[in-house]
């Protein structure tokens, strides 16, 4: 492990350059969030993948696009260290979730700096000119500002500082920037089984995205939940109908809809499925101890989100987030407000994502929903139903599932671990909160068992940063916080 | 009652003059049809009242636009007979539902004619030349086509008709056309209170909308139901959150929203809201008889709507269109399919509309709707939870009422009911069906209680219309029996 003095030069280095150069690491930041980066448009991610490849090749990181035969490219990178302690791999990804541009205050392309939080009166302001004051709590708003383009500009910058000042990278460094995290990372098992040569001497990942605590302490991510999901349409009559002369004699799909989703869930919010929670590894002595020692916040949370109860079973946000969930993430059928009609429509639609503990194989929790709804008197199907499966059937739900991958956690006694702990205390000036699992999902399970290597998320993103939803933010002392962050890193 | 023989003459000149001037209908229908005619744009509601008023003033009637501070205009018309048996009032309306333009196989405001119904194979073809054959069972594509456009163009040809053969037409006529009534004709009691004196004189109202039986009978409805209904918004955390990091622990609005609906019918299909179907008087002694003597056609229609089961409680159609209904016409909440995010939303919609049996007032009905939304544990509010009443309450659900109003009836044994069937008998061949309430709603209460004048539906409309929905059209062989039917009632 390196002399504790290397990493608090790599910070102090960190805090001279970027109190020095802040404007510029803004201004570079800002450029690559303008490029848009949702995966229905391919020309875009690529566009992403080149100004992140040019980057950081600037660095003297020599880089690679890697593609396959579909999805955007993976950016590979590789700086060599004169007197390598380890090979660090680095993963982040560059593509976004997609935006309803509407409920944007700002395009989600523009990025926009601003005063504070819009919801507590932040005003949109210039960029500043090189050498002027900037505040630590201004943010800036842009699809990806946390999750998650802020590590790129943050590494960037941190291998700036370090290179300038002639401080050792004290690791060889491998990047691999995925451009499709939001869609489930589908190509990222294959990269990794045509490529994993070269990333063979990796002795620890490094996974650079998400937020830091509620409590705004650092913290490190030891697993993260698996994902997966589906999509579902309830059929009514064949074709949506005057609801008039039809209303009272038409079975209606929207109650249908409803009575199905009623049934995923008890009174208290528990998953009704069963088997659902039986299916999940059950926390180790080590991380229930864990999970103890983390700040309690749900109350100030429950506040923040206006919420007067959460959660079930007297359960923290931190427990309920090492159980698999459901979640209703969207309904539609026909209109309403301003655009209804007086119709009994022909389909009712949700969309609905599950997390998954540990575990949990995708399939199988899918699987065993899919029993669910069966058991609700629905027959399923996978096209649209023919007049013959209607008449055969009181009710037809699609079920269209969405791939997915499975839960993936690290030991929290890795040796590797210690050298990130150092450098996430020197950075913050605390030690970090140690997080047995999150709830949200990245595909960590493929470098921890398909590469048989320790996986450690290192968040470094506000809490508060409207992750996946519209006017996704940064805030400033996050993004130096990443900066003086992967310095350390670096030193370590 | 008048001489049979006029009334056969009548139908006669009508088929000698739309056999000449079928294409000279289906153009001027057209012209018509090509005028945008939702609410929400006032300026194309007014071209449309501009050109009825012309169509009608070049058929030596009187007409008027009648307007209100809000709204669009009415259209006012007057023909006077030299020596009149009676006076009609004719009451139709040139507004249609919204369009969702995006499920339309044409524009909903380019009229297009084809073959036949387009899910049987139906091909667009161009306007017949003068002279050139008309096949009845072509159809016009178009936004209010049946609902309810076609009775303008055919009681202008039937007036044509009478006209040009020197036939008397021997009823006063006084035209009210309504430019609002999809959204519950909110300025008609009003204008019926200004101009009731030019209404004063009127014996019978014929409201001309609808469609004719699903047997493809003709059909006098002495009834409608009435209609109301709300914007339903349940209330999840403040703000849209990553459900990663919040699925399990955060209440979603989904699963609320699903609930509350759920729980407003039972297994069977019945409106599950205490009081709900006490507020409805009784079908009378003779309107139980009529019922029982239309034609059965329930399974037929199921087969058509590809439905394996309809009703309840062993209900027709018809019977069940005597009941007040709750239909979810509408749910939104975040997004799903491809534009889906991982997302818990923070708010889940429904557009809820009722249908109200004789008796049920609208507000009343809400209230009872109301009082069931606050058993099932939600904070009803007018507008946007604050902080405080978020905090206060597990669930928060935002009603906004929509303007409604009552069912409306009139006897079936009222004196100038004879004449109409009379009419529809000579035109179509075959007696009509008598209907004692149709499930969808016209402002008919407004006639036959405020005014104290008997008012009868007259539908010309293929039921297959599609009215309300995407691809609304109107068969040929529908307009012509219009224009046959008008001609005999004018005739009478």
């Amino acid at each position: 492990m390196p002399a504790e003095s290397a990493v608090s030069r790599a910070v102090e280095i960190s805090r001279t350059h970027r109190g020095r150069a802040a404007s510029h690491i803004l201004r570079e930041f800002v450029k690559l969030l303008a490029i848009p980066n949702v995966a229905a448009k391919r020309a875009d991610l690529q566009a992403n993948a080149e100004l992140l490849a040019a980057t950081f090749a600037r660095r003297r990181v020599r880089t690679d696009l890697l593609s396959l035969r579909t999805g955007p490219p993976f950016v590979y990178g590789e700086l060599r260290s004169p007197e390598p302690r380890r090979t660090i791999g680095i993963y982040a990804h560059y593509d976004g979730q997609p935006v309803n541009p509407g409920r944007w205050t700002f395009g989600p392309w523009e990025p926009t700096l601003c005063t504070g939080p819009l919801e507590a009166g932040g005003r949109p302001i210039p960029l500043p000119k090189r050498g002027a004051a900037i505040d630590p709590e201004w943010r800036v708003y842009a699809r990806s500002a946390a999750d998650d383009k802020a590590p790129f500009s943050a590494l960037a910058a941190a291998i700036d500082a370090l290179q300038a000042a002639g401080q050792p990278i004290t690791s060889n460094l491998k990047l691999l920037f995925d451009g499709e995290e939001e869609s489930s990372s589908l190509n990222l098992p294959r990269i990794l089984e045509l490529y994993g040569d070269s990333y063979q001497d990796v002795d620890l990942w490094l996974l650079l995205d998400g937020p830091v605590h509620p409590s705004r302490r650092p913290q490190l991510l030891f697993g993260v939940r698996g994902v997966t999901g589906f999509e579902l349409t309830v059929y009514g009559p064949a074709r949506s109908l005057h609801s008039g002369h039809y209303g009272n004699w038409v079975p209606e799909p929207g109650v249908a809809l409803a009575r199905l989703l009623a049934s995923l869930f008890d009174e208290a919010g528990r998953v009704s499925v069963e088997g659902f929670y039986q299916a999940c590894v059950p926390a180790t002595a080590a991380e229930r101890e864990a999970l103890a020692r983390l700040p309690e916040c749900d109350d100030e949370l429950r506040e923040e989100l206006g919420l007067s109860r959460a959660g079930f079973d007297g359960l923290s946000r931190s427990e309920c987030n090492m159980l698999p969930s459901v979640t209703i993430r969207g309904l539609r059928s026909a209109q309403v407000g301003e655009r209804a009609r007086n119709v009994i429509p022909a389909t009712a639609e949700a969309s609905i994502s599950l997390r998954l503990g540990r575990g949990c194989d995708p399939d199988a929790m899918l699987d065993l929903v899919e029993r669910h709804i069966a058991r609700q008197g629905f027959h399923i199907v996978r096209v649209p139903p023919d007049h013959d499966t209607r008449m055969r059937h009181p009710w037809v739900a699609r079920v269209i599932r969405h791939r997915g991958y499975r839960a993936g956690t690290t030991s929290m006694e890795h040796p590797t671990v210690a050298g990130v702990v150092e450098a996430v205390t020197t950075a913050a000036g605390e030690p970090p909160l140690l997080v047995p699992m999150s709830g949200a999902s990245m595909p960590l399970y493929l470098f921890t068992e398909s590469l048989g290597k320790p996986a450690v998320v290192v968040p470094i993103a506000n809490h508060d940063n409207n992750q996946h939803a519209a006017d996704e933010n940064l805030r400033v002392a996050n993004l130096w916080y990443g900066v003086d962050l992967y310095a350390a890193l670096l030193a370590v």
